[in-house]
């Protein structure tokens, strides 16, 4: 009997990152492979569609149709950053809460002939890949539903790392590195402090990729204040005055999640200004005042913010391989019969670096939050340990530049042809 | 008769740039080279000491002898950041005004045989640069007084562009580039407006390089807000919102000089919240709060700060070529007895573009400002036109990235040897 191969979906959710689309390019690429090999007998998948502005564009029925694209184009992925697709913030309740949805889903993928679901993102989305998965099941319309791991906040759990964090990493400790050197230049008559606020509102860990800045090669006099380790004004003004007093300057990098004593964020806090009155704002401007305040130094302060997770030009090459790989792995998982599962990095060996990936249950990462170890904190709360740096110098390896034009990195933009609607008109 | 070379003062002064220590190799290398061909009775210079933190370190005689690091050490300077011997904010003033220091200046040059004075910075560098020429010819102690342009501003007069500006244009650029396909992509659900707010804070420059982030191959919905033209709020927001409507985002390049209608700077003068309290900031994060208020979108901001001015890893190949060729030539014209002059730059062809040096004289310099063209500004004020393209395309071109080590820009430090004393204390 002779049955068409059934298509796959792809979606990217939530923030971007430097590399997600190169995980659109391994699923895409893969299934080309695949859809190939099939004709030979093997298991195969059609088409790959995409969903437009992520799991909007599939309620919506606004898909695309990723086999309109040449290889060439999709190959490119590989160095652009941000979603070629779209991504959207939005979460699916609970089925019962809202079942309406869920159905909708499912008439979408029936009315396409979608047979693999694959989401791409961070801890909310494999919650959601998760339910699609039952409800599919309860439906009577089973998919393969196939976690792609994403995040520049490395927080999803069972997996090592999670591929977007590397290059996040990369460019918050290479921005600090080369502002040091600028600052310690400047600070016999002018600016003493440097502060950079990076991402990870929750979790410390693109703060302790900061800390990579200085190492045995590059003494930097750098202070990180962690969102795990609630302000301590008294002992942080002490640590920055000493480093000026050693090294005439002081580097900080704050996490946009610094906690107050009352353990609420510092940027609602705020700090009080010379008169008494509360000033507010992200946390690293707040601390830059403070020390001037305080210590009267001179600052300059940087708030990388969306640079930090587009920057392509300085991605890792270890994230953009594994963010591919993830890719990949999701399409071959899917072809196997695996369902709610995540490829998941493993670290097989530190020395030299090794990882692989195995299938992970969606029902074991759904909604967690992978923490920071405290034993990655060190120097009494301002900076990382050796296990850290052993943990992250891996994840920020090899460099893997964009072509570059007229100067600049060249990032194409794809067709993205939508797929003909055959469903009618569906409001989210 | 024999008479031993005079030795070579180098320093550095004001802000750094990516690539200030390109210059400094420059002016090493070449005069070691000269050193060694004096030896056969061309023109020759002795050892190039360089000032510890500018002129301040010239003042103090708190000098660096730049002849006790290794040729692999000089020429690593071609690709670190900040000053590799620190600089200064000091400006000297005018002879009558302050004769201690300029005697004191001569004195130090005549402790250790200094010929020649390479002074590395700005339009205030040019001034200071240019007092000493005069003032070494006035106490009867000649000095060549070559200044090395350098500034991330490119305000220097005479010159076709400033040594520093083509990295921090490829900085801002790719920075905007790059953020905005993640805007993009975040656009439908979420994040509508980016703002980056950069340097420059009395000239275009750096805000116009922002606008090569969008060309015909990148359609970015790009709005500048330029330093020379007077905020126009309502106007503004106008194009915000056709923008949006027209692009789904809207990315805003803000210079940090941005002014109010009644001609101060945004910054100081703020805008008023929902209560009608006045909100002081930066220009970008005003901009951003004010598109919030007035248009309801979300936003994200960045200020790229140091970051911009020490992006070694994304220098600019043009840039870096040129900031070691005016290093060079600065020897050699002190070499040739030319004095208070500076290497210019000369755009001898546009397509392809090719570029000379030639001696400018510092009485034309010192103190004057290259203002951005006002044919450079299009778009209703709120962009660039093709002139202004056709001007910075060709330098922001080709890429020379550092070595890498740990995955991470590998940036060595000099030894930095002080040259023993031979004077008393110098209180500046």
């Amino acid at each position: 009997m002779s049955q068409r191969p059934r298509n796959g979906l792809y979606a990217q959710s939530g923030g971007m990152t430097a590399v997600i689309n190169a995980s659109a390019a391994g699923v895409i690429e893969t299934a080309r492979s695949f859809a190939k090999a099939g004709k030979g007998g093997r298991p195969a998948i059609g088409k790959i569609f995409a969903g437009r502005n992520g799991i909007l564009g599939v309620l919506t029925e606004d898909l695309i149709d990723t086999s309109r694209e040449s290889a060439s184009a999709i190959s490119a992925l590989k160095h652009t950053p941000g979603g070629a697709f779209g991504s959207c913030r939005y979460k699916l309740k609970g089925f019962d809460e809202n079942r309406v949805q869920f159905e909708r889903l499912i008439e979408v993928f029936r009315a396409h002939d979608i047979g693999y679901f694959f989401y791409n993102g961070g801890n909310d989305s494999a919650d959601t890949c998760y339910k699609v998965s039952k409800i599919s099941a309860r439906l009577g319309y089973p998919v393969s539903c196939i976690h792609v791991p994403k995040t520049v906040d490395n927080d999803l759990a069972l997996t090592d790392n999670s591929p977007g964090f590397g290059s996040v990493a990369k460019y918050v400790a290479t921005s600090m590195r080369e502002a040091a050197f600028d600052i310690a230049s400047m600070a016999k008559t002018s600016t003493k402090i440097f502060v950079m606020e990076v991402m990870g509102r929750h979790a410390g860990w693109i703060t302790a990729a900061v800390g990579l800045a200085a190492d045995k090669g590059h003494d930097i006099p750098l202070l990180l204040l962690f969102p795990e380790v609630i302000f301590d004004e008294k002992r942080f003004l002490a640590r920055v005055a000493a480093l000026v007093r050693s090294h005439g300057y002081c580097c900080i990098g704050v996490s946009e999640g610094l906690r107050a004593p009352d353990g609420t964020f510092f940027s609602e806090v705020g700090i009080k200004d010379a008169f008494g009155h509360a000033q507010l704002g992200g946390a690293g401007e707040l601390v830059a005042k403070l020390v001037r305040q305080k210590l009267g130094y001179k600052y300059h302060w940087a708030l990388a913010d969306y640079l930090q997770r587009s920057a392509r030009h300085l991605a890792s090459k270890t994230d953009l391989e594994q963010s591919y790989a993830v890719g990949r792995a999701a399409v071959e998982y899917a072809l196997r019969g695996l369902n709610a599962v995540m490829p998941a990095l493993r670290r097989t060996s530190q020395a030299p670096y090794r990882w692989t990936l195995t299938p992970a249950p969606l029902a074991r990462i759904a909604n967690r939050e992978k923490k920071l170890p405290a034993s990655f904190i060190g120097a009494g709360g301002f900076g990382i340990t050796g296990k850290a740096r052993e943990y992250l110098v891996p994840l920020v390896q090899g460099e893997s530049p964009p072509p570059y034009r007229n100067g600049l990195p060249d990032y194409p933009v794809l067709k993205n042809v939508p797929v003909p609607k055959r469903l009618g008109v569906f409001t989210v």
